[in-house]
C-alpha cells in the first residue's frame, strides 16, 4: 500500500473506535478483512447489523436481551424480593456466571460522573425507584468500588432511604487468591474495616 | 446479560477472528457496537463491505489498490529498473513511509511455508518472473529475516540467477537506536558478518 486508500482508511477509523484498538491494531484488522473471502466479510457486516437490530434493553431491568423483556425478569422462579443494581450488562454476566445469585437485577446503564456530564437522569434510576413497589425487600448496590461507583451507590441509597427496603453494598476486601503485600491501601482499609468474627 | 444471546455471540465470534482479539476483547467490542447509535453501527458494517468491494490487488505488482493498477505501477517517474520484492502490502507501506525508495514493488502475498502448506505456486512468483523482461536491472529481496522469509528469498534468487539481473538482499544487523547487549545472537551474527569499512 503506497498511498492512502479511502475505503481502507475508513475501515481503519471504524476499528479505531472500538475499545482498546490503536492505529496499528486497526490497520492489522483492516488487512485481515481484506484477506477474508467476500462471504466472510459479508457475514461480519451482517453480524454487526443483526446484533444492533435484534438486541435491545429489557423494558423492566435495562439489561440487554432479545425481545422486550429479558429472561431473568420473565423467570418467576427467581427471588422477586431482591434487586441487584449494577452499572451495565457485563456485571450481570459476571454475577450470573457465579450461579449463586437468584434475585433480580437492575442495570443502570452507567454511573453518575459529573466530569463526563452524566447525571442521574441519564441512568435508569427513575425506573429503579418505580420497581420498589413493596415486593422488593432488599436492594444490593453492586456498582464498582470506584469514585463514580461509590457516588452512584450513595446517591441511590439516599433516594431509597425513606422506603421500607433494606439497602446493602457488596463486601470489598482482599480478593480470594490475592496477597496482602500486593493489595493497595484502599483495599486493605476496606478489608480491615469490614473484618468479620470467625 | 444472563443467557447467551445468539446475535451477541455471533458478533463476538466475528471479532474473535480478527488478529490479536481474544474472547474478552471480542465481548468488549460487541458491547461497544451495542452502545453505538444505529447509524454508527451501519457505517461500520458499510465500511467493511466497501473496503472489500473497492480494494483489490494491482494486476502488475499485487499490492492493494483501488482500481486495476496501483499508483506506483502507474507512476512513470519511479525507477523502472529496480524491483523490491516484499511479503505483503504492509511492507510496501513501511518502505514508502521512508520516502527514500523510488523503484517499483512486487508483493508476493505471503511466504513459502511448507508447514502451512504454502508453496511457491500460492505466491505471485510467476508474475514476478514475467516482469523481468530486460528493463529491470536489480531485484531487492526484502522478505523478513525469518526462516520462511529467508527460504523464499533463496528460492527466488535461484530462479532469477540465469537472468541478467542483480539480486540483492536488505542489510540485517543492529537496529538504529538498539543496544548490542539486548540484540539476539542471530542479529549480532548478521551485524558482524555484514560489517563495513568506515
Amino acid at each position: 500500500m503506497t498511498k492512502s486508500l479511502p475505503p481502507f482508511d475508513r475501515l481503519v477509523e471504524q476499528f479505531r473506535r472500538l475499545p482498546g484498538v490503536g492505529i496499528k491494531s486497526a490497520k492489522r484488522m483492516t488487512f485481515a478483512v481484506l484477506d477474508m473471502p467476500s462471504e466472510d466479510a459479508q457475514a461480519f457486516a451482517d453480524a454487526i447489523i443483526a446484533a444492533k437490530a435484534h438486541i435491545s434493553r429489557c423494558k423492566i431491568c435495562g439489561d440487554i436481551c432479545e425481545g422486550d423483556v429479558c429472561s431473568v425478569c420473565l423467570d418467576s422462579h427467581r427471588d422477586q424480593s431482591i434487586l441487584c443494581v449494577v452499572e451495565d450488562s457485563r456485571d450481570v454476566a459476571a454475577l450470573e456466571k457465579m450461579r449463586e445469585y437468584h434475585g433480580l437485577y437492575h442495570v443502570l446503564g452507567g454511573l453518575i460522573s459529573p466530569t463526563d456530564g452524566i447525571g442521574p437522569d441519564r441512568l435508569l434510576v427513575r425506573e429503579l425507584l418505580r420497581r420498589l413497589d413493596g415486593k422488593v425487600k432488599e436492594v444490593i448496590l453492586a456498582t464498582n468500588p470506584s469514585v463514580e461507583g461509590e457516588a452512584t451507590a450513595l446517591y441511590i441509597a439516599k433516594l431509597i432511604k425513606p422506603m421500607d427496603v433494606l439497602t446493602t453494598r457488596l463486601a470489598y476486601g482482599i480478593p480470594v487468591g490475592g496477597e496482602l503485600q500486593y493489595a493497595d491501601d484502599m483495599t486493605l482499609f476496606r478489608a480491615i474495616e469490614g473484618r468479620r468474627k470467625i
